[in-house]
């Protein structure tokens, strides 16, 4: 049974974050975080990220596809963990949706440029806290 | 060559924020995350943090020691990431000095609550970045 309160909260708490905290696994077996920036997200099940092909987190992404996305909120004791598969994606529909002309700096070449990669994250499990309570749900499509 | 600017304020960062993020591995290969209230922190090399012997969290410490520490800051887009072992400790000497009594309702037996267990995580490397630049380092003792 979904408590439907539970992912409302959810949510609200995604919603309301500016950026999300990617846990990866790098080649030696530890784990790795990263603040990104919240490009899109759909729901609790997908999220998409900017990076690039050269950065360490694609790299990572490229041997090993665990991951998890952490969103917190300190002041009211929420946290929100995510858990799934994170790949990297090159899809040009979705890198010109993304596109704006001030990440030209980032990416010379533009919306196609080589090193403009998205990370594309679904999440298949998830855990929310408020306080001293937590819930583990399925993250349903 | 240690970049002393970078030590510094990877120190600053560490020593302005409230929470860490602790990265661990769950027993099925996923990245975990969850923000940690910093306990205790000398320099960038070993910091405490306060947990439950039965939380998911010190069940992952116990089947596998890699973890990382992340701090952030989202309005000067400032990141740390550390690098190194989380270990489980019942020291008594340390939980008396983090003890408090208010922290009676998570531990009703106090200080030698066999529910308190500390979280010692010692760095090894650290990664700092500050808007597109990011410098690696080795954390000395």
């Amino acid at each position: 049974m979904i408590n439907t309160e539970i992912l409302e909260k959810s949510k609200d708490l995604v919603d309301r974050s500016f950026t999300g905290a990617l846990g990866t696994i790098n080649e030696e077996g530890f784990p790795q975080i990263k603040a990104m920036l919240k490009t899109q997200a759909n729901g609790l099940k997908e999220f998409w990220f900017c990076s690039n092909t050269s950065s360490k987190r694609a790299t990572q992404i490229r041997k090993n596809s665990n991951a998890c996305l952490y969103f917190c909120d300190e002041k009211t004791y929420e946290g929100l963990m995510l858990s799934g598969q994170a790949e990297l994606s090159y899809d040009d529909g979705k890198r010109n949706e993304f596109w704006k002309e001030d990440m030209r700096i980032y990416y010379p070449q533009g919306s196609s440029d080589p090193d403009f990669v998205l990370i594309h994250f679904t999440a298949v499990k998830g855990n929310y806290y408020h306080g001293l309570q937590n819930t583990d749900f399925t993250v349903e499509a």
